[in-house]
Parts: C-alpha cells; structure tokens; sequence
C-alpha cells in the first residue's frame, strides 16, 4: 500500500497555497491530469553526478527514506556497473519496498542479464537515437540501433521484467525515426517508454509539442526524464505532463549529471498546487530532501526552490511585515505542505516589525525608546551576510541594556598555557580571574591543544558551564591563515541558559580560546544582570 | 555604447551550442524575437535574501563587474532605506555606468526623493494590486492603491525620472482592475510597466497569457519580474517574452528573496540559444558569477544551471566516453560560451577512458596492466564521493607503481613537541629521521601550535620543502570533533614537483603533522624512484 496524505489533509493542503488564478484559467486548455507516478532516479541519475559516491548502507538508508516518502517506482541503479551495485538492489528486492525497484540498463543482454541476476522486477534500457550520439558515441546506423532497441525489450520481457525504453537524446532525435523505434518497442512489448531530454536542450513549448505528436500515436504510457541544463527541468516536466506523460523522471534535490535532474520536490509540489494531484506525502519532503543532502554531501542552495533554507525566509522590512500580517502575501504557500519552518531572519535588511516580532516568541521586554539603537547594531553586525541567531540577538540587547557592565569583562583571562605534540598527552593550564578579585588556576588535558585549553576553563569556572557547540569554519591557505572559531556554551546552574561566543584570529587555540571566553563572558553579564 | 560580442564572434558563438531541433519548430508559434533588455536587480532583489548584506565597496565592486558584463538597466538599491544605500547609488551615478542606472521606490513622494537625491536617471517604483495585499499588508482600497500610483508616477516623471511601474503580486492580482491601473500610469507618463510574479506561482502557460493580454491594452514596454519558489522563474520569463515583454528583471546566480530571481546566465543563455538574441556578453558570465558569489558568500549549488561547478564536469563512464568523441553528446553547448571549463572529473563512476585521458594530459605514461588496479583504488578512495584531482592521481599511481618502496616510511617522526598558550609564542622541537638513520632535531616558532610544528619539520628537513597550500575543513560539533587536513607541498629543489597529504584525526596540530608528513614521503619517494 501506498503512504498518501489522506483527503482530508488534503483539503487542508488546500488551505495552504495561494498560487496564480491566472493558472486554472490557462490549463483549461490541457485535458484533465488524474495522475502521474514519480519515477524517481536519486539513486542512478543523481548517484552519477560527480562528487555523488554512495556507499551501500547509505543507499539502502536513502532508498528506505524514499519509500517511505512513497515515490511510485524507484531506479535504485545501474546493475551492471559492478557486484556492489547489484548486491544493493538485491538488498533493495528483498526488503519489500512499496516501490517498483528498477535497474537502468543499456540495450545489451549482458545488462538485462545483471539486472535479472538482482532480483528488481523493472527495468529501464536505453540506446541513444540521435544522429549525434549515433554517429559518435554509439558508431551505429539507424537500422542497427533499431534492432538493438526491439531485441533488447524483446529478451528482458522474455524474461519476466516490466520494461521502461528510453530513446537516449529524445529531443534531439529526428520525430520519424524515433516513432519508429518507439512503435517498434511498444509491439516488442515495452510497458513504458521514456522521452529524455538528456542534455537540456529543449523548451516547454516544444517538449508539449514532441510529447502531443508522440501521445497521438502510441498505445502505451509516456514517461518523461528532463536535465536542468538551461534551468528548465521542472518546467520541461510539467509541458510533458500537460501533453499527455503520465510518468515523471525526478531526483532528490534535483541532483544528477550535470545541473541535475528535474528535482522531485518541484514537481510534486507544481503537481500539487496546479492538478490537485497528491503524488507523495509531501509533509515528508524536507526531512528527506536533508537526509539526502547530508548523506551525499551534496549542498543544497540557500535559493533552492522548495527546499533551500531561504525558501521560508524573510528579512527585509517590508516582506516581514507582509508575512506578519499573511503569511501568503510572500509565500506561495505554508512551509508546513513541506515539512519545512517559517524564519524571520534578523539581518541588515531588518525593520523593528521583525525584531519585535522574534522579542515577542522569545519573551523579551525590551524598550521602545533603545529600538533606533538596536537596529543600528544589528545593521552594523549583519554586514558581510551575517544573520543574527537569537543567541546573538540576545547578546546584542544585554550590550545595550547593560553597557557599562559588560564591558568590562566579568571573567578575564590571565595565562593559558598548552603542550601537545605528537605521542604527548595534550594539556593546558589556564589561570582566569571572575569578578576581578577570585583568581583561580587549573590544569587539564584533552585530545588535543583546543580541548585541553578549553577542558581547563570550564574546570576553572567549576565546570557550571558545558561547551553545546564547537564550530571551526575550514581554513583553505597556508597554516598560518585566519580561522573564525564560534563556541555556544550551556550554563548549566542557570536554567540551561545558551550564550555564544565568537572570534577570529590566525592561531587556532587562542582564537578557539577567545571565543570561548566571549561566551562565558555573555553568559555571566546574563547571570549578573538577571 | 554596450560592451558585446561582435556578430563575427556571433557566428562562431552558434557552432557552440546543440539545442532541441524541436525548439525552433515549437517558437515558429512565436512571432519574431529581436531585442529583449536586461534589468539586473542583484543589487536590489538580490542583495535582500536573508544572508546577503553587502558593504559599500563591495556593492560598487559588483556594479562594475555587472556593467562590464553588459546589463541593459541595473537596480542598484533602494535608495530611501538609508544614506548608506544612497551613498553608494551616489557614487554609481558619478561613475558613467554603461547601464541605466535604476532605484526602487515605494509609491510614495518620500523614496521618489531619494532616488531624486542619489542623480539616479530611473526609478521602478511599485504598489500591491492584488486582493491578499492590499487588504492584509497595505490596508488600502483598490481605488486608493490606484491614486497613489498614479500621483506617484506623476510626481516621478514631473522631476525628470525614467519610470518603470509595477503591479506588486501582479500574478495574483485581478486582470480588469490591474489593467486599469497599467493604463492609468500608462496615462501618467510611465516608461515602461513590469509584471512581478513576486511569489513564484505562476506557471508558464498563464505567463503566456497575460502578457499576451496585456500586450494587446497597453503601448509601453513591459518587463517581467519572476521568482523561483516553484522552480519556474526562468521558464516564466521565457514565456512572458515569447508574450511580448521585451524587458526581463534578472538577478546573478539566481538570488534574491527567498528562492531568488529569474537567474540572469539562465535568461541571457536561453534568449541566445533559441532566438539567436545577444544580450550581454555571454564569455564573462563565469567570472562575473564567481565574484558575486564570492562577494555576497551567497554558495552556488554544485549543479547550478550554467554555472555550477558540475555544469561541464563529467564522471561516469558513459557519459565521459561520449564527450571525448564529441562534446555536445554530453552538453547542451561548450563551456567556452559563458567563460567556463570543461572537468572530467575521475571518481567512482570513473571508467578506463577518463583516466587515460587524464593521463595523457598529464603526460604520464601508465602501464595498460595496471589499469584495473587503479580504477579498483580509485573507487575505493572515492567512495563518500571524493573527487580525485591530479595531485591526489599521481600519488595513486605512485602507490601502485613502487608499493615496496613507499609503504615504509622515507621520513618518520620521532618526536614533536609543541608548546602555545595566550601571550607566549608558539614553539615546536621536532626530530625527524630520514632514510633510517640521518637523525635531525629542529625547534621553530609560528603564529600558532600547527604553524609553529609545520615550519620545524620544513626545517628539520632543510627547507627544501615549502608548504602550498594547507586545507582544514570545517568542524562542527564539539572540541574533540573530527578534523581532515589536506597539505599540498612543493618540492624547490626537485623541479617545484607537487605532492599532497591527507590526514584525518582529533586532535588539529596532530593531523596537520600527520597530513604533511605523508606529503613529504611522497615527495621523498618520488624523488628516490625517479
């Protein structure tokens, strides 16, 4: 059984958007779309971008993930790229996913043969039929990749495999001749065929075309595969879809070759918000659309359209204030649908509607009278990017509220010393002075200069204080470049109250060090002040 | 005069590229394209995504970098939300940009003046028209949003203003009373009206046809402003020119609020590919993205349409053997185009042909016996998928081909010690041994613990080694995380031959040690087996 969101979330979901009235006005030109099955390719198409290696567990974790968001049918790889390969789909088809597991193979016996040897009951093969991968990477006339085509489905339904055909290079293949070799296919026995637009070549306007003259002469269902080469992969799916495919080729994230795959998230979400049509569960669509990101190591934009962390953010003035009032004046629709959360980002584009907004869910009173002054030190901090976390926003406030007190520092420190090296236990003595009269020392070690130097503090400070968070942005340069270093620390006799510190400098310990003591530094002034 | 590639390069430009035959055949629907200007608002839009804030100097490095690509119209802000703002449009008006110089503006009196007060030539000022907006964040009637667009428009054109209009939430907005405020600034003097799909909820189909509505009511130009939430921005904007909008709001890389703007190296790319349309000048496209990423820290994701770092890399088997026999099997147009490069990257997905391709353009002869051995480390190591770069191939290579040799150690480290603190000089004393038994001992300072354990070892072994290039990335979690360090050392007395290290470990000075160490050996090996 499928995983769906029920019908009654889905007049929920409906709540959910405001898209363009000017689209149902448009699309009553395109037939009625009841449904479409999300193909869905992260594992092959997207594993094959370069810096994309998977090792099995993290497939099968990805693939777990996948079913379980309910994708219809799932390429899970290429068989005959190696044993390893087909050890995971075997996995993959014994694990009884609600899924169709599929193989890709080329149009040759042997690779029909590796996916037979997997136990996936799908295949999808491919020959390319344009003149140029013909001519040149194929070196095969027409006729031979014809044969190739119709032998290839005619062996693998022989066998038992449901079977997707591609023609490779699809929109850059002459219609004629494709027709041919699809037809061909199709009275070979193909359950499916598949358009690509391979290289990303083609526009919406003509990937309907292509799709409505193929749709007019074919009996079985059009699947369509589009690469975001010119930025129009989901845009291209959709012009299938609206001429008759049935079936739409996605990736995660929209990885894959090149510029990726059209992205699973954008379709299902255009889907959605244009035919009604609820393909996955799309409250799951951000936990996987992470899982993905963190396992392949491949980032994801800020910018990117459903998913990027941006996609539910707002800062400037005049969009935090819309979004205050309805949040779908600057939103197509609520990050929920998504599994994603709404950020009022605080940054230099801030007006006092955000930061009185995020005051108020924090549950800070702070005065009217000092709003010109804060606004003017978050302006001032935020240039170079920098978003204002609530920590920082907090710090920030004590600054203004407390001045005379917190600068002068509540806890100094007087002498650090470390030794480390190789096969030498890492140890660092520290001498700090607390309300500059309780000097206190003390030695620690740890597993290297930077835990010890830090282990010690916290010793010194009777251990009231635990480190939450270490963060060393990378160093690309020489040894001797700039590191920034930010440390989040919790105080644990004070309600678990967080405070951050950060610092940048050229030796890793000491600016690790000074962060450190910045935030036990805004912790104390808290402390003091409360 | 606009900075563009001549028609000579044009034609040379149109052997670059293999778009969908089906795309003219599509467009021949489309009456004929010829000029479509670029308004650039990566200075306006653009800079407003949550996480870009940009200082004077940078925003004005950008708008000549922009200028110099060859934007028709650029937004350089908004100049009534500060004098800094206002300085910096200030500055660009004395700095005879090619481009038309523009300020956003609220429609009322108050940011006309700005714009006024900064000599910028042009506004593009806006007001909500749609229901969602006026109700809930303008509080305004239909009839009141109306007068104040007029008035304003009016007070803009009185003061000498080029004027561009526009219909905030126009896809959202009802065509009768939109059309009625169009014509109405029409009345008032406008230059041109811009059509904002400020949300991302229209789709192309609809774009299509109100522009085409428009069109036929209105005599002035009409720009198009796209957002990318749904993953259509640029195909909305394709569509609304093939409508008639012959003025297209772009944004750099695709950033701006939210999911960003229609990217402008995605518009300029399609308008050049399918209506032959030159704009600005394609071949400075990659520099002038990696600048503004660079600038704005604003990370392009690796399969960025255009201009990702994948966008002309190739890995997999298939896909790497087609390119060698001819590029556009594999790519919708050659990197040269838009100033990029072409990778063919050697990871997991590597076959035979990409390495030796690799190798012959480095010139190293490898044995065809030991390819297999190769490829099976290559997998192996790529595995989590890591890139292998050339210095990281040879040192595989090196591995197989003197495995007796380089498995025991040339240089070992006998002994390191390194002693930092707050206020106290780094120190470290190394002794190395190198071949067995030449035993040397060296004591160096640097700006911290692994500077200081680095210049020991460069000294110990008679600084014919210096450092190329040291590589920490990031860590998060806490201080006793993991760290990998990658060092790139050169060797000045061996022809400056490169050899890399890598090292992964707790403790940072430890690994940094461990990562050069092993750069040293495969110098050292290198030298012995050369």
């Amino acid at each position: 059984m499928k995983k769906q969101q029920t019908s009654e979330s889905a007049k929920n979901l409906e709540k959910m958007l405001a898209v363009s009235p000017y689209n149902q006005l448009a699309l009553s030109a395109v037939g009625p779309i009841k449904d479409v099955k999300i193909f869905d390719t992260t594992l092959r198409d997207g594993e094959q971008a370069p810096g994309i290696a998977l090792n099995p567990e993290d497939k099968i974790r990805i693939a777990i993930a996948l079913d379980d968001l309910g994708v219809d049918i799932m390429e899970a790889g290429f068989a005959a790229s190696g044993e390893t390969e087909r050890d995971i789909i075997k996995e993959l088809a014994r694990s009884n996913l609600d899924a169709k597991l599929c193989s890709l193979a080329r149009a040759v016996r042997s690779d029909i043969d590796a996916v037979l040897d997997t136990g996936a009951g799908m295949v999808h093969t491919f020959i390319a039929t344009s003149e140029l991968h013909m001519k040149y990477k194929l070196k095969m006339t027409p006729e031979q990749v014809k044969a190739k085509a119709v032998e290839t489905v005619e062996y693998a339904k022989a066998h038992g495999l449901e079977v997707q055909f591609s023609c490779e290079d699809a929109t850059r293949s002459e219609l004629g001749f494709m027709l041919d070799v699809l037809k061909s296919v199709q009275d070979a026995g193909a359950d499916s065929v598949n358009i690509p637009d391979t290289v990303g070549v083609i526009i919406p306007r003509a990937m309907g075309h292509l799709i409505g003259e193929l749709r007019k002469e074919l009996k079985i269902p059009i699947s369509v595969h589009c690469h975001n080469d010119m930025g129009l992969a989901v845009a291209n799916s959709m012009a299938a879809i609206d001429a008759g495919a049935t079936i739409c080729h996605v990736c995660m994230n929209g990885i894959g070759e090149r510029c990726g795959n059209a992205a699973l998230e954008e379709v299902v979400v255009n889907l959605f918000a244009n035919y009604g049509i609820q393909t996955v569960d799309m409250s799951k669509i951000a936990q996987t659309s992470k899982l993905v990101e963190r396992v392949t190591g491949f980032s994801i934009a800020g910018n990117k359209s459903i998913i990027g962390r941006n996609a539910f953010a707002h800062e400037s003035g005049i969009h935090v204030h819309g979004v205050m009032s309805n949040t779908l004046t600057y939103e197509p629709f609520l990050p929920e649908m998504v599994g994603a959360n709404r950020e009022i980002a605080i940054g230099k584009h801030s007006g006092a509607h955000s930061i009185k907004g995020r005051l108020d869910e924090l549950g800070v009173k702070f005065p009217e009278e000092h709003m010109p002054e804060l606004l003017a030190m978050i302006k001032k901090i935020a240039i170079g990017g920098k978003m204002i976390d609530d920590a920082e926003l907090l710090a920030i406030i004590d600054n203004i509220m407390w001045k005379t007190n917190t600068r002068a520092k509540i806890v100094s420190l007087d002498e650090l010393t470390v030794l480390t090296g190789k096969n030498t236990t890492s140890t660092a003595v520290v001498t700090v002075t607390i309300n500059g009269n309780d000097k206190r020392t003390a030695a620690e070690t740890g597993v290297g200069p930077v835990d010890a130097a830090i282990n010690a503090i916290k010793k010194a400070i009777n251990d009231k204080i635990t480190m939450e968070e270490y963060k060393l942005s990378a160093i690309t340069g020489k040894s001797d470049s700039i590191c920034e270093v930010t440390v989040m620390v919790k105080n644990v006799q004070n309600d678990n109250a967080l405070a951050v510190g950060k610092a940048v400098g050229l030796d890793i310990v000491e600016t690790s060090v000074d962060a450190m003591m910045a935030a036990i530094n805004r912790d104390f002034a808290r402390e003091r002040n409360a």
